[in-house]
């Protein structure tokens, strides 16, 4: 069965963006340094269309794992870029330049509709704008059979993860503070319930996989907030 | 060189205890499930009297190690018990029964002078008024050049960490979220730098240690408040 996957890199205090974010800073303060064990790698050279060279190894080896059997990516409106309403004449493309990194059909979940946005290097950008449940079962059918991955940010996985419809996650733990920004395991309440598949420690990472067995928020602060309109 | 180590079982949200913490329920809403991992060990049952049985393995070999070589135990007052302000005519003495797990001198930090509280199995708690660098200096010193293990809770970490007091750091991650309570990682900015000494993966918890390389902290948001006095 299609799974719907999510990893991300996670500070150790939890943060998945720095504070700020902005069109020059799109990781926010700070934020780029925990990619510092990502960059480096011969895989993120490759989906980023730089051939040869690259770090190979144990960090190399998760991420290669990470886009294995991926049919289709869905991401928020934040993750895509970091202009917010309607898109206005000359409309953001996304962080990536002409090819981005995806190589799949892309669902960015916005409140403002948008035609679809062909990319090179097999990325089209879709814009969903009926929720997350409909860009899964849009994603699910554009993957045929492949698993979806979830790119993020933050508020869509809690989304995802408060509706109990993410299978997988896999946090890159990064021995860095960042004090502030976006934390990727908040709003959920205690209701999400997860089972470790395995941890891999890498140079200056540790890689930490759970499959998510029961869904939902709950408890007494458990309450998500409407979704913030992007 | 005497070291000041500290070690705490953490939930993947990044909290040290649930919300609500009260004489009943001390490690607040669902936080007794933290320690699920902890207490069927043999280690364990040791340090608590119980003499005999218990699992070994993984998990026992980590708290075994985090218990070697330890003289002396600082902790905070939140740590020491539930109630706050004077100690009263009955004062509390300490969650652990006549004897308690510690089996060294224990420092807890508190605003309110009160005697040496004498308690049976080895540990004696006295009562440090006048900060945390005076209450690592009496641990080192009743430590005989053995290291001093950090207790807890959140608070007092926090405070050791930005002093670029403490020297290791182990959190036993538990796959679990609480939504709410005491997080161990806030209040510290982005100034704290740890680097890694190894990961090990338990049944049911990841054990990740660190050293702590560079102090303090720093950052738009790294202002501590003031210590609540307790």
């Amino acid at each position: 069965m299609s799974k719907l996957r999510f990893n991300i890199t996670m500070t150790l205090d939890g943060y998945v963006a720095g504070p700020n974010q902005s069109v020059e800073n799109g990781l926010g303060e700070g934020g780029e340094r925990m990619h510092d064990w990502v960059v480096p790698l011969k895989t993120f050279r490759e989906i980023h269309g730089d051939e040869g060279g690259g770090e190979t190894g144990t960090n190399d080896d998760v991420l290669r794992e990470s886009f294995e059997n991926i049919g289709a990516t869905i991401m928020g409106r934040n993750m895509f870029g970091p202009d917010r309403g309607p898109w206005g004449d000359e409309p953001w493309k996304g962080w990536w330049g002409d090819t981005p990194p995806f190589h799949t059909p892309v669902f960015v979940l916005t409140h403002h509709a948008r035609e679809p946005l062909v990319m090179k290097g097999g990325t089209t950008f879709f814009f969903v704008t009926d929720g997350i449940e409909s860009a899964l079962e849009q994603a699910k059918e554009a993957a045929g059979g492949k698993d979806v991955s979830l790119g993020g940010g933050a508020s869509v996985a809690q989304q995802y993860l408060a509706a109990g419809l993410l299978n997988e996650m896999e946090l890159h733990v990064v021995p860095l503070l960042l004090g502030g920004g976006e934390r990727l395991l908040d709003n959920l309440g205690s209701g999400v319930k997860l089972e470790p598949l395995r941890t891999v420690e890498g140079p200056g990472v540790t890689h930490l996989k759970y499959r998510v067995v029961e869904k939902g928020a709950s408890g007494t602060d458990g309450q998500r907030a409407d979704p913030p309109k992007v």
